[in-house]
């Protein structure tokens, strides 16, 4: 994937479609942890509550890097994944979005 | 805090006792994090609630140390939290149950 330069402009629609994503994540996993918390019966449902955690916690801190010469690659992970919408990416350039979408198509195994 | 024996029969009141105390503090860890989950708005609160959890965690690891050498202490320390009561400890000898209770003043401050 090559590398690209962000404008300034460009460096605020991938902030806010980064931010953005990162937060419905979390409130999804949330949302796991309310039906998870909800069902728990003994002390070994509460541990895999706190293992869950501790694996989406790695999972995210790792995918969520917002560096410039990786962000291309992140996007189409989030995008592949359904976290960040072509249209969240609206306004940065059309190289940044076609190498976006075709590295998410091919994520997506299509 | 002097060691001693425990009897067959000792083993089993100890044993059905700490198993209860433990299962009691996890359901009420687990109630704290229905009501943390349920409060949860942003990313933030999510993480706090992993690390609420990998606290106790590792703080119910260390407290339940079901070795007889250390038994007397550690019932001591749930009957100061009121994790266990005497009524549950019945059936163990005077001695023990005086020891348990001495040390679980002093530790509750009395």
């Amino acid at each position: 994937m090559r590398e690209m330069e962000w404008s300034k402009q460009e460096r605020e629609i991938a902030r806010r479609a980064f931010k953005a994503a990162y937060s419905g994540e979390c409130m999804a996993i949330a949302e796991n942890v309310r039906k998870m918390a909800s069902e728990i019966n003994d002390p070994i449902d509460l541990w895999q509550l706190h293992d869950y955690l501790t694996d989406k916690r790695k999972e995210t801190d790792e995918k969520y890097d917002y560096r410039y010469r990786v962000l291309l690659f992140v996007f189409a992970r989030l995008m592949s994944e359904g976290w960040v919408q072509q249209e969240d990416l609206a306004g940065i350039s059309d190289a940044k979005l076609q190498e976006i979408r075709r590295t998410a198509e091919f994520m997506s195994g299509r």
